[in-house]
């Protein structure tokens, strides 16, 4: 197994490690920003490199339908194709199946849809989705997985849970040689299914252990309550990945659960609908205070926003403008403040006092 | 007079130069990239300035309208603002009051028009446009202008010269200290009246002379064919811009005919077009023959899309999924293009071979 975790130090239940994989190390907690089409939102991959993210994760589903694995293999994999030199994961193509496609049935052999694009019938199944990701050539692969809604009534969970580890043995048998696979444990909100559901994936050889079907709905407060009581009894000889959250507060809490991964497309997508973070809360940057405001964003932030010294009474005429420009700059903001963050609580946890950080941490973010 | 232009070689009716001004010195043949609302569309000040341009012109009709020159003047004028730490140029807000305005009316006073924003009405006199100019705080302001269309009438053509020699000199009556202030030669391709025009401004004591009423919807060849005659005949003491102009092929032709300076929206605006400018031709980047094309755009090309290695592939899946980089990275490809052809140009008149680099040029550039 190439790829493999390494706890470097704990404080209280939260981790410090590395995660160790054939395309370099990464620093745990980590973020990873979301690179949906094989592009993290308006940022070249020397870009993203500079905001010191060295994982990032592109959606299998997207590039299955366009290019096509067929075309990211013969333009060399992700890798080659975006210049992303650091470690890349790709999900397994499900959630979005859901989500985004049209007429989607699912039976045993897999996840049946329309393309959102043309509306082509597809068959999504565990093989299908080894194979895409293999052709994409990431270095983690995601099982196929069922992810119920939040608040789904509990037979559906129990269902969702049952063939999450059927295919999840599918995947494993499938896989792809040298790609790492994490799995993917489901249950909702019930500390209990949750538990099981991790027991019967834990005895499977998967090299990472991901939480799925978080923030689909339930409240915060509900995630983050199963999170405690989960994520601190999870494999500690693997990696523990949060999908899809969060907020910055989220990932506070999480990393003192135990949770060593993240990804979240909310520091660009926000970005682009003009909002930033910066310490003790958000920017709105098309609010009429901000007209004339010489002050950059944040000044401790060594972002090219920042640094560069746009003030946010241009970043303010840039996003009324819809000059492009505001996108980017705030995308980069939004992705410096999550590194910084997770590098912060990495120190945090390496010096021992992650419990007193990550409460000054929420407190000054209350207003988030 | 702090702006001044130095003449440093001739070859041919070809110029090399210098533009001496308050904020620093721009070396001719000189290209501007086009910072509408005060930000090249899609690039930020550092990466404009990476392309190696040393001067940008911003657009005062789009500034006064939004975010309004008092809050430039708040921000600290359009350098402070922008980031842009060289010259900056803006031009009078006559063309745009022309093409993008509503209802409107000209008069000796000036010419009266409804904001494409708002529909508030507004009148933009000389005085007005340079009251706003002063205000942007840009280093190169433009007098106002009438621009007649391509084609107009003679008697159109000769009230525009005249109105245009009267608002010229209310503009130097109206000037801010410390801008230069360049005038505006019409005379449509009537090359006997672009003289006399000529004449007439030059009498009076403008800091550049732009021809103006150029690339408006007459063939190209007409224009070419004007330029040969009367840049030649320009007072060589000042510098010669040919606003609106043009394609690279369009440089190289007016380069020779004795133009030192040029502005145009094609690089930024093809690019976001999916047209990228290469050696040879032009590449349309959704073609579905660069689907698996592994090269990138120009090899030769110091760009970040060319030396970042972003293959012709890479882009046209972007472009075609409608991914916000590509028009970033094909910007900056194309203004790196021209910056090097106007380097070029520059090399071939101090090496006294222009013609010979020119008809290069101009034979390899037959299919643009």
């Amino acid at each position: 197994m190439t790829t493999r975790f390494e706890l470097v130090a704990r404080s209280g239940t939260a981790r410090a490690g590395v995660l160790h994989t054939r395309r370099g190390n990464v620093a745990t907690p980590a973020f990873m920003p979301v690179g949906t089409q094989a592009s993290v939102k308006a940022l070249d991959a020397a870009e993203a490199e500079g905001t010191r993210a060295r994982m990032v994760i592109m959606n299998t589903y997207h590039l299955w339908l366009r290019p096509g694995p067929e075309v990211v293999a013969e333009l060399g994999g992700l890798h080659e194709m975006s210049r992303w030199p650091h470690v890349i994961a790709t999900d397994s193509g499900g959630f979005q199946a859901f989500s985004l496609a049209e007429r989607t049935r699912v039976t045993e052999e897999g996840v049946e849809f329309s393309s959102h694009l043309d509306g082509a019938r597809r068959l999504l199944s565990p093989e299908e989705s080894m194979r895409v990701q293999g052709q994409l050539g990431s270095d983690v692969a995601m099982q196929l997985d069922i992810c119920p809604k939040g608040g789904a009534p509990r037979e559906v969970v129990l269902e969702a849970i049952a063939r999450t580890t059927r295919w999840g043995r599918r995947c494993l048998d499938a896989r792809t040689p040298g790609q790492a696979l994490f799995a993917i444990v489901q249950g909702g909100t019930d500390v209990e299914l949750r538990l099981a559901h991790l027991r019967e994936l834990e005895a499977l050889p998967f090299d990472g252990l991901a939480l799925g079907g978080f923030s689909v709905g339930e409240p915060p407060e509900q995630m983050h309550r199963a999170l405690a009581e989960v994520a601190p009894r999870m494999d500690p000889e693997r990696i523990h990945y949060l999908m899809g959250v969060g907020t910055p507060a989220d990932l506070v809490r999480a990393i003192g659960a135990g949770i060593d991964l993240f990804d979240c497309v909310m520091p660009t997508r926000n970005a682009r609908n003009g909002q930033a973070f910066v310490p003790g809360g958000k920017v709105v940057i098309k609010n009429a205070r901000y007209r004339t405001d010489p002050r950059v964003l944040d000044p401790t932030c060594p972002c090219p926003a920042c640094a560069g010294g746009y003030s946010r009474g241009y970043l303010r005429h840039l996003y009324v403008a819809g000059e492009i420009l505001v996108h980017r700059l705030l995308s980069l903001h939004n992705l410096y403040h999550y590194q910084r963050l997770v590098a912060e609580a990495r120190r945090a946890i390496l010096e021992g006092r992650y419990d007193a950080w990550a409460e000054d941490q929420l407190a000054s973010r209350a207003t988030e």
